[in-house]
């Protein structure tokens, strides 16, 4: 038996649904008319495997657990909703359109200040119930990261 | 001049306000007819002349900056709304009514499980307009703490 008291309040998932609201307010920010301000730019990964995430077809083929996209200057049709957000990005000259929910993004960063948040992998292929909960036995991973323990995304 | 890029984006202050949220969500579990499960309780500090704050007078007396109450057994009449919570506690024996807006917040720490939230200190007098910001420049004070961090509040 493990010393440590379970946490039956499930904080750890309480503080991960709150910070993935600071994804969405981030992505509004980027889908305001001015765009990112100064040198703000964001690279998010996500799980390819997440229900309701739709990638084009080849883009699953190439990353079939999870990708990374930047979303810098080229952007376009960005539209963060409630749950999910959709945009299109430029591949191999190709724009394709993703539509990612904010439930299976494992990474959040913003290079240009160096803020990170990192998100539980929440285990829910697109064909299990969507009702999988958040594990609340594993040690908090859901939190902004002090600048000097930031590192680059993988690109 | 300072060598780190100006955060333009307020992640500080996105991420203090989506934490904010935690203690609501974890006010609303302990507001259920059941109340708090297990061994959970919480220590929560708040700024007693933060606006919208409202407790006795003998109690804003005794606490003119800051305060800090514990939620077990003994409280009642806790209603968790969307900007602020009231709550009923004995001091003394007399039991006294509080009003406290999220916002007023400085920690929120629950020993069971020694999850702790540190939230800066938003300087706002209760004659202040509403809409001092956050600063943006400080480090980043909100977030959860690992367990071996935690320290208890002081009562």
């Amino acid at each position: 038996m493990p010393d440590k008291p379970k946490d039956l309040m499930n904080y750890e998932g309480l503080a991960q649904e709150a910070l993935r609201g600071v994804v969405r307010a981030a992505l509004k920010k980027a889908a305001a008319p001015k765009g990112l301000p100064g040198e703000h730019h964001f690279y998010i990964s996500f799980r390819t495997d997440h229900k309701g995430v739709s990638v084009p077809a080849d883009l699953l083929a190439k990353y079939p657990e999870e990708m990374t996209i930047v979303l810098r200057q080229s952007y376009r049709d960005l539209a963060p909703g409630e749950t999910y957000f959709t945009v299109t990005l430029e591949f191999g000259g190709q724009p394709k359109s993703l539509s990612i929910p904010y439930a299976s993004i494992t990474r959040f960063y913003d290079p240009s200040v160096q803020f990170l948040l990192q998100f539980e992998a929440v285990e829910m292929p697109a064909d299990a119930p969507a009702a999988t909960p958040l594990s609340a036995a594993k040690p908090l991973a859901a939190k902004p990261a002090a600048a000097d323990k930031a590192k680059p995304a993988a690109p």
